[in-house]
């Protein structure tokens, strides 16, 4: 089992720490609003609350924070981040959920790894699963990362969940996930699923 | 049933020409060198073939040609073109097939659009599934387009093929159906179903 933090307090946040208590894992959370993380802490059962902006005690840190504030806090954690394996989950939509915010070929991911301190590495996953389709089913989790030690990890926490991880590569492919993400609210957006589903693979064997 | 035309007589349009078939449809084959289409047309059983350059007899015309060879062939056609339903099933990979070949975000769906004659809608379609995969299973088929209507009859001869159509969208979307194909690529070359998969939606409904 693995020892993870969340940082953020949101929906998100809830959902993955709801199944990571589940699947056995220690759970930490850290907040800006103290209290908040307090209170996700307590509800999850058996978490504990970490102090914003200090060193986690996961050697897994998942950012569960809007696009935005992904590199902001990486970057503001600094040092404290050291030799930690960061998971990006977000997904940089535009303000009509139809393209990027970035028009160039990067990523929420490839950007906090920019800013991550040494020894850090970062690991794109999460991003195509609607929250509520994580609070109910078992949908394929696609992850991207140019460190092999640390996709193992995050694989490994993925499957504590109950879920199955998909290594799609390095870190680059992080832009094609998120192009995913896109993918699948244009598929929700069209009809497909009643927004209850999840991309995800089907094989063909024999 | 559609009337289809298949412009290409490698793998890809065998694999669908023989579906097409087995599914009731109208097929013709057009090729460059006119004794592949008609060895083409032959194999497949029923098909016809017709004479490269003239108008398709088909109304959704599908360009099962390489990514490089789809917006020159459909600017040779021209006029021929005029009022059909154009598929482009491409995928524009570079040479290590970990990017595309093109750096903006465009595609060869919305370049084959710029070409297209007048009254043309071109549609992307089938280009996140191997061609071995079209052969022995039964994937989810990803379209995007501007025309509804084109799309609707594009949708049509998916199911015909006994193949789920999933729409994901507006034209501008094949740049990120191009990308699914990145990831599909990525995943078989990470182990991930022994190349015996492709990407598709899992409903989680209730």
């Amino acid at each position: 089992m693995s020892n993870i933090t969340l940082i953020g307090t949101g929906n998100m946040a809830r959902a993955i720490g709801t199944l990571a208590v589940a699947g056995g894992n220690t759970v930490e959370v850290m907040g800006r609003d103290q209290s908040k993380a307090d209170d996700l802490a307590g509800a999850l059962g058996g978490a504990t609350a970490g102090k914003w902006g200090a060193v986690p005690a996961g050697d897994i840190v998942i950012t569960a924070l809007l696009a935005d504030g992904v590199v902001p806090v990486i970057a503001e954690y600094g040092d404290a981040l050291a030799g930690k394996v960061i998971v990006d989950i977000s997904n940089p939509f535009n303000a009509t959920a139809d393209g990027l915010t970035h028009s160039e070929e990067t990523s929420i991911a490839q950007e906090a790894a920019k800013v991550a301190p040494a020894g850090a590495s970062v690991v794109k996953a999460f991003n195509t699963i609607f929250r509520h389709v994580l609070e109910k089913g078992r949908p394929n989790v696609f992850l991207a990362g140019d460190d092999a030690q640390a996709k193992a990890g995050v694989a490994a926490f993925i499957e504590s969940l109950g879920l199955r991880p998909l290594d799609v590569g390095d870190l680059k492919m992080a832009h094609w996930l998120e192009g995913a993400g896109l993918v699948t609210m244009g598929l929700a957006r069209h009809g497909v699923g009643n927004w209850d589903f999840a991309l995800g693979v089907t094989e063909f064997p024999g």
